[in-house]
């Protein structure tokens, strides 16, 4: 067995949990050492449930403990960019939660911090690594479908997120809608060069009152010509909604909801099935596991991870660029956005 | 059994041949007596092959007959309004093709027309009668996804239409997305107030050369505040793909396409199963006997029918919008097109 | 147009006007010019609903008239093997509903005749002409799976048929099982040499005071080797279950059932869909015209009908080993089933 | 945390592997603390792979440590009923792979020495874990489906065993149907008491060189009436086909395959999906962890596993019932099968 990588957690929060649990129980060759968060308490519960050596308050004993190679930044939004610089500078790779920030300068100094360090930085688009979407990448690459000519994402939650959240969020298009623009760019490998974005507040009015909207259609053009449609909301009431659609000359590729059972009940009433799964957790269970072995294997073979920095920042641009059309009423080219 | 419904045929051609034969063999209660075509060879066909008592090359002819009681209007699109005005005026009740003009001041007098004379006229949109969409429609008016957030028409032809067609058709937003204009209509029983459409030539460069586009989306704003998002292409190579979706507070409801039949093969490469049936006269083979049925039982008892003059005309309004905002790139509202 | 084949219907039962109303509406090329049946109130109210010039309460008067060149046989069985007797005779051309008797020694007879006037006989196995069985059997045909070694069936009808067809229909196995027989010879173009069956009555214990049961399977061996399983029911709460699977070396391949509309709702309690289609007269609507254009076409181009006599008499012989089988709890060899 | 339960695992080949990772990294509160196998050598390599303390040739070395609570029999089928009754009385707590024996007095002879003991004795019909049979079971079990009145499990391999293993495995009887054996037991709660089983050599011939057959159907007669259908292949090319139906009184449930993605692709050609997971170790992954975590339960919680000594017990019956019933071909009743 290959000595395993050592890995610092920071941020003890629901998806730092997620990915401690994948790291000990299905990336052989990599070893949380220590975990920082501060709510220190959360910490020490986090340390505990997983066997972790170390729990600490601030987050800087982990980047000065020099048995440590990389770290994985799972704390609040606003602390990515920083953390992302701090890490670089201590000589750390980088496994960062999207969205790195939602402020272009930001992001673009924290990158320039890691491109300095030489270190390696990926992101947190996990659904990237899902099998399924994965197919459809593919099948798309592998020139199955022709050239693509459609591109259809539907993606709901089974329920809104908490209001205090979504004050600090970014709002739909930055904390929801960003998973989707990474998904529109991956699924064909084009960029986006445009984006028309309408919505509203159908779900709660108190997400519109926390300055939100909780549905929406957000209309992509593509630099090479393809369209992309993504809708959206806050809540499906049959749970996680995540399905994809690539159109193109040659045919086209489809992938609906994964369920818990493949159970069809018959009765006098009709066919019945199960819903999807619940949500994220339960949906992404594979593609987690996978994200984190290639950060891994990216560390211990010296290359590049195959979701970047400039991953995380563009579907930031198409997030802000969807505020602006949706404020405006208008298409919006990405390149109205710029970082100052 | 009741006495049979004199009808005469106005137009030969696919679709007119297409309600001959529903009618002759699927409506018991009708009879057509008469066809007229411009080509007078394809109204002597007609006759022949339906066993049709007269032919003319003369519309005329056909609404001087007092024994006949109703027309079908099967003509090409620029003689509709004119022939809804003549057999208004003669007393016929009229079943015509959609649509019925590009030009709303002509279809405002063809309708004034029809409500001066008191005569029963339907519009063409057959889809409506479809068992699968009527399901959909039937779930939303009964509440069974509650209040209806966002509806996704997919409508794709298995191959362009001849380019001769393409130049007189009023392109894409008028002889194609105006069925899915109908659709969105139909499905949540709530009007449209404003359009976005983008689009491009991605199928055949001739089809732009000819001033049409061949690939589609148009995102639709609901008065009630719901979202629509309709996706066209001329061509999709597995066939004819037609399906839509009401997404609401309640759930979501979905149809799929419809094969010519139910086996699946696996094999050492995967699971396979048929394509979708091929085009319409295949797909909606029900819903063109259904739409007669209920214009001849309008006829018949005296009632209006469903898919009435005003439904014929709004679909022209909006296909009107989507080329002016394909054109001027933004969000137009309906009520920017007026019939002068 | 070709002239139309003049028809004679015997029997104005069910079965009797489905097919009246398929020659009606969709076999241009054929007339029912007669009905008779043993109600003449029957026989005179199916010659109005379908304006049938003439009508008889004796099937003789069909086979007297010399413009009649095919008789439909519709009436009940115990009739079929003496008017096939008579139509041949007669110099009829003849279309038999099935079965053509439970007993061996009449159906000989009555094929003798048949090959002694040389006319064409074909037996009303309709399900063999269902797009989706003749996909399986193209595929089984074409090798798509290899050599066969599973055959299932499933057969179960929404509710069972009257106590008084039960206790005169030969039970079961000779009224129902019957079209399954049939198929599991279709499907793999192999003759079957043992059965084995089993069963209960789970439905309705009138059913068994009656002498027959309503659940039952049946296990078949194909001379070639493979196996069959049939698995049949009264009464499926969901509607008419009609399920085939073939097996092979190669692959499987499929069919489920028919459903009227392909909408699928999702809402909090789970996925829905609608039921199959109620029972046969909805699920082989094309079947049935498939059927009878097959038989008009041998009749016009004077070749074999692909359902022969003898195709008929086997499925006899394979009920009667089914019910052997079933009393006696062993396997049955067919050859242990003789005419006399 | 709770502390965990030591445990010792008898034979380190595949099945004991896919075990340990397991326990390793799924069931949070159980310990492998040593490994046996008689080929040393395997034992030292899944000790060094799962970082397990210790391994030895001899299991009795595990028997006699103080600190193993329970054990995990996963050697040959042949050493089962010994290292049970060893195990027993030693006082630990046994999880044995199926089938228990195939020589019904061992069977006995173990079953005692575990009463005798007071011990739990879990049996690794791993396939009653899994998600989407549980939910038949749980649906038959509320009564969603009425009464059962039939049974139905198809269970093909993707590829045969090698033949050394089917030489001593006891055939496909013994080492294959018993697990739908078990299924058809589970699924509707009752016995069964008669079977009848045909079958062939269809997929190799040396597999009936060897002795046994490669396609099986067993039809399976329940004390409550029921009717029960297996079918088996060793071998299906597109895959690990696992379905399940059982049909009622008040409907049906059927349980389709699970396949790696759910992305279906269109093309000109016909619409394509992905094969089912390729064998048990995909397709049950869920399932070992689930009878693990249940034994574990049993362990901590005092209390009876649910799969206990007599069902395995019975599957054994049913198979040997099943060969003789092939051999003499004809139903056997299962109290035909004596323990001497």
């Amino acid at each position: 067995m290959t000595k395993a990588i050592q890995i610092g957690l920071i941020g003890a929060g629901r998806i730092g949990r997620v990915h401690t649990e994948t790291v000990a129980n299905c990336i052989p060759d990599a070893n949380i050492l220590a975990v920082a968060d501060v709510l220190e308490k959360a910490a020490k519960k986090c340390a505990a449930d997983f066997r972790i050596p170390s729990f600490y308050k601030d987050h800087r004993q982990i980047l000065e403990n020099s048995e440590i190679e990389a770290v994985l930044i799972c704390s609040s939004t606003d602390t990515h960019a920083q953390f992302i610089e701090e890490a670089a500078e201590a000589g750390k790779h980088i496994f960062c939660e999207k969205p790195i920030d939602h402020d272009l300068q930001k992001i673009d100094h924290a990158l320039e911090a890691v491109e300095k360090a030489g270190v390696k930085l990926q992101i947190g688009f996990n659904r990237r690594f899902d099998p399924s979407f994965k197919r459809v990448r593919d099948a798309v690459s592998a020139g199955e479908i022709g050239t693509p000519h459609l591109v259809r994402i539907t993606s709901r939650d089974p329920e809104p997120p908490p209001l205090d959240y979504i004050k600090i969020s970014g709002g739909i298009f930055l904390d929801m809608t960003i998973h989707d623009f990474d998904m529109a760019r991956y699924l064909i490998g084009s960029e986006v060069d445009e984006v028309y974005a309408t919505g509203g507040v159908m779900v709660d009015p108190a997400i519109g009152e926390a300055g939100d909207i909780d549905t929406a259609v957000i209309v992509l053009r593509y630099a090479n010509g393809a369209i992309g449609v993504i809708d959206n909301s806050r809540k499906a009431i049959y749970g996680y909604d995540q399905r994809v659609e690539v159109f193109g000359s040659g045919g086209g590729i489809v992938v609906s909801n994964q369920t818990p059972d493949l159970a069809v009940l018959s009765d006098a009433d009709g066919v019945h099935a199960s819903k999807p799964l619940h949500f994220f957790i339960e949906r992404y269970t594979e593609s987690y596991v996978a994200e984190l072995q290639e950060f891994i294997d990216s560390v211990r073979e010296d290359k590049t991870p195959s979701v970047t920095g400039l991953d995380g920042r563009i579907p930031v641009v198409m997030g802000l660029a969807a505020w602006k059309s949706y404020r405006e009423n208008r298409p919006v080219k990405l390149n109205e956005i710029t970082s100052n």
